[in-house]
């Protein structure tokens, strides 16, 4: 039904396993298939991969886009009408290759150094685990997730809605563990994470290193996370330690995290000086330009995406406020003209959380524009249009992420 | 280490998989190695079958206590820390043979017939979903969880403290159907739910149906749900449609739901009539004992259950409170001589779901035994005894429930 997320799982239910549908998915015309469900016109790329990589093996092969063996996003239809995200159906974006599985063999003896504070030291996992626990259900999202919406062609992976899940994350609060040494130095802006990856021969660092300056007001919710979705946190996911900013942009989500500084200057590496930058079109990334950090308010519908059907029509969707509680959804079925406001579907896991939406809708023969905007509590909405940017960053226009659905 | 669960998941991550202990938890030996984990002395039963039946065989093998082919327990160490219990961990407990997976082939034309409203139906559950939509977490516990704990040998399965998870449920609010049904009829007292199972021939179906009554009163939170953890219901779970009654023990929430009825009189099934009824030790069933529908008070500790360490330990557990949100919960290091108030950890998912809790406690070397009380917002909390009764019904007491657990 139009209601409901078309891909079917695999091992899930012995019952729910249908060849004909599974091996429909996983060749080129799964693809093609998958693409035109995004509500988008099909991208030029090449044939998906039928399988995962190895590092990724364990995810629901049918309910991704795999836009590379780094990048795979979550398919419109499958990310479901949940509060929380099913592991096996998140989204992967690694920024280098994922380290050996030889570092999640024994988790608790991971090391993360403390800097930056009265008392800088090298702690393991399983000495977090002795400073405190906190679980925060928080929207991890790339900066690109709408990119391939922008008109200009943005670089990079074209993520269309599917670059964002919400998840339950475990780990220490970020404030316990530098209370329990001293406190930031005096003067400190910025906290200052670096990731474990190995870096590729032959390129200055700089270049290369996955390491990420947020303003240290982030300190009040980030988290040292060792747990997601009550398992230990997956390689292919940062395992086995995460920053944790919720409400930011995933590229803030430090993985496995080996350091962890209290800065006056945010670090000079690519990533953080000119990547992740938003600028004019054309423009060169540097560090006077804004940087992916707080979300913005965003929503968009999962479900219908082509077709509805001659009377009830549920309309399902997701909505997440950044840092910011939601006030209201609202849904259009004329392509803004006209709204109403929708309900949140399921327990409300918090300001960093997605909340899941529904509208009942009795739709008569005909093609409908449906679009949907999200109101945090602070009174921001989502915006009809886009930011045009140089590298498609931050997009949260409800015009672009509606949908076209036939009812016949 | 003492306070994280010490199961390994297969196809989570490469780097979880640890063959050495997969054979220790598969075999014999592993038997031994689980049942002690549950701080109580191993009972007398044959060696777990080496893998999951057919219509299980989706679930974590390591996770489970496999006690027969429709009975399988979650181990205490693989309960976790979390406000929602993974699928493939959640327990297992069927009356009758599981129907063939033809019946979730196509969900959405499974039938549910609707009686004594004014206005009697058939509806596909594609119907149903145009009717309304609602997710609710709530607690799923057999009423025997807690059995092994009575002395005088209870008959049935030995459940320790395993036969419960908290899942987040998904379908449409009962009340929203009889509403488009024109309401209950006059004198309604019960809902009258019965499955689709196959009855095995050549005994009296009274004897062996799978049909449950529940005071109307339980229509305020009712769902005929069709999804489980943001996945469509699992034919191992009860899928493709299952009556769920927040708060009330599983029996209640009847599988492969066939049948509503608001009926005068409860059904005069066994499972209603004599089973699932709290009486004295030695006595029959008969209707006039108190059935098992809303849930008591209950809590228990999740890690560590045996050995701790010098210095801090962080003590975890889950607490609930059936129908009622909880107030507190308190951990005693001394078998209920001294007690702390524990804090609640992660986001609250509404009044039917449990609470993971987390105490922080520094230990000496030496012997404790660690209990757990939780009282809800309306004053009631977890007695020290248990109610003895011939089938074992219902154990909330926090002395049995206990762990003993060494630091050296």
């Amino acid at each position: 039904m139009a209601q409901q997320p078309t891909f079917q799982r695999g091992g899930n239910d012995p019952g729910l396993d249908n060849p004909s549908r599974r091996n429909l998915l996983v060749g080129t015309a799964g693809t093609m298939a998958a693409v035109s469900l995004l509500g988008i016109t099909p991208l030029a790329r090449g044939e998906e991969p039928k399988t995962l990589p190895d590092y990724a093996a364990w995810k629901e092969r049918t309910a991704l886009i795999v836009h590379s063996a780094n990048t795979m996003e979550t398919r419109r239809d499958a990310i479901g009408q949940g509060v929380v995200t099913p592991s096996d159906r998140l989204f992967v974006r690694n920024n280098l290759p994922t380290p050996p599985a030889s570092i999640v063999a024994n988790r608790d003896a991971w090391e993360v150094r403390i800097e930056g504070v009265k008392n800088p030291k090298t702690l393991t996992i399983g000495d977090l685990k002795e400073i405190g626990v906190s679980t925060v259900a928080s929207v991890l999202q790339c900066s690109g997730n709408g990119r391939a919406f922008f008109p200009h062609g943005a670089g990079g992976t074209q993520w269309s809605v599917g670059a964002a899940g919400c998840i339950l994350w475990t780990g220490v609060p970020l404030k316990d563990v530098v209370e329990a040494l001293g406190g930031p130095v005096d003067g400190a802006m910025y906290i200052t994470s670096t990731g474990g990856e190995t870096l590729p021969e032959g390129l200055d660092p700089k270049t290369v290193k996955v390491e990420r300056s947020v303003p240290t007001r982030a300190m009040e919710s980030a988290l040292l996370a060792w747990g997601m979705n009550d398992e230990p946190l997956p390689l292919t996911h940062g395992g086995p330690l995460r920053m944790v900013v919720p409400g930011y942009y995933g590229v803030n989500n430090v993985k496995y995290v080996k350091n962890v500084a209290f800065t006056k200057e945010q670090t000079d590496v690519k990533i953080q000086a000119s990547s992740y930058r938003v600028r004019d079109v054309g423009k060169k990334g540097s560090p006077d330009q804004p940087s992916m950090w707080e979300m913005n308010v965003k929503s968009w519908v999962t479900s219908p995406l082509t077709s509805g059907r001659k009377g009830r029509n549920m309309i399902y969707g997701v909505a997440f406020g950044g840092t910011v509680s939601l006030d209201k959804i609202e849904v259009s079925l004329d392509g803004g003209k006209n709204w109403q406001q929708a309900r949140f579907l399921g327990p409300d896991l918090g300001p960093y959380a997605w909340r899941p939406f529904v509208l009942a809708a009795d739709l008569a023969p005909g093609e409908y524009r449906i679009v949907s905007r999200a109101t945090d509590t602070k009174g921001n909405s989502q915006p009809e249009g886009r930011i045009d940017n140089e590298r498609g960053y931050g997009h949260n226009g409800w015009s672009d992420h509606g949908v076209t659905v036939t009812v016949s």
